[in-house]
């Protein structure tokens, strides 16, 4: 966050968040979004932590990291809430992204209606498979890679996905950096190396079965694995 | 986290593991199977941590939960870690795997090389789908969502991942319980119940994309979202 000079009565936002805390905001929002599609105008810690599992001080906690929301005796806005957190993950506004790969993967990301629900848009696709390019797979269209920095400027994207093979992941995640992407999410199971000023956010999807299986095999000594932790 | 009772002299394994560090643990396997695929036998905490961006003392520390696995002077052996590893994590077995739903999500992890490198197969799909029950997919047989039972327990099958949509998320669970399934990868983007003997694991992979957009919008502050988590 730009240093902004610490008024006497700022939020606790200056502080670090863990990114643990960052990821519950994630299923605060995703269970305030169901509570308001089943009708619920108000929530509370206790209901929001029993939905998910988590103690209402935990829930109370996580909050506590960005500011003020709940009323005392009342509970939350389902609402107001909604656009609190949307606010601070940074999802208040509309996320052009680019998807590079149009495999199986490809195809799934850009059927996958959880995207622009929470206000994320893939507004352009790329590969460099000829029989691909040109194409346009669930309305958006596919483009070949030479022209990502041409769209990404034009469509002002910041976003990109990687949905390549492991072996041309590093070269994919390069050219979006070279395009100007600011974020990165990679489904390709290998580790890419970004400049400093790049975000990214890995995905591999063989870590959540090892995940699974570690806590399957601990099950009697471990806690369980939360819901989307 | 649920209080822990803490043992005198208990063996690491038996202190609870911070989820933070299993899912590192699947990070150190990643890099350790790239060097040995690059031709390498040895490694050391420091090599490990700069190829994730932790810090040497970090991998030591997360190691140091499940035992003692270096040599002084000679850092581990690649071979012997993974070995390490897998075993605590429990993919040193294979693990058959039931899909249930076979859209382009399906398919998508139908095609997914990443599982069966790291010890999980998917050996059954099922759907409700007339036109796609007795297809086979990637090689993988398509079977009627009601006869789940019948071949989870005749291919040994004790994980499960869903990859319906959220509407139908909630009663493949149930069933993919009944059948006896010990543990569930969740795709859909939606929060599922399920028993206290049952683990689960929620991908949302709109949550990834929050993930991010919060560290780019965050980013002079931030720290950096490392690789994977």
């Amino acid at each position: 966050m730009p240093q902004p000079k610490p008024k006497p009565a700022a939020p606790p936002a200056e502080v670090p968040v863990p990114k643990a805390v960052v990821s519950r905001l994630s299923l605060y929002l995703r269970e305030l979004q169901h509570l308001v599609r089943d009708g619920h105008q108000r929530t509370s810690s206790s209901q929001l932590g029993r939905l998910l599992g988590f103690s209402d001080a935990q829930v109370r906690k996580d909050l506590a990291y960005f500011g003020h929301f709940g009323h005392p005796g009342i509970g939350y806005r389902c609402d107001d809430l909604i656009k609190a957190v949307r606010k601070i993950l940074g999802t208040d506004r509309d996320w052009p992204v680019a998807l590079v790969g149009t495999g199986n993967l490809g195809h799934a990301l850009l059927g996958y209606k959880g995207f622009s629900h929470q206000g994320f848009r893939i507004v352009a696709a790329f590969d460099v498979d000829p029989a691909r390019v040109g194409e346009a797979i669930e309305g958006v269209q596919v483009y070949h890679l030479d022209d990502l920095a041409t769209h990404a400027i034009q469509q002002k994207i910041k976003l990109g996905m990687i949905a390549v093979p492991a072996s041309a992941a590093q070269s994919v995640a390069d050219r979006l950096v070279a395009a100007g992407i600011e974020g990165i999410v990679n489904f390709a199971p290998v580790t890419i190396t970004l400049p400093d000023t790049v975000r990214q956010v890995g995905v591999d999807l063989a870590i959540e079965l090892e995940q699974l299986s570690f806590s399957v095999v601990n099950r009697s000594s471990a806690n369980g694995a939360e819901a989307g932790e």
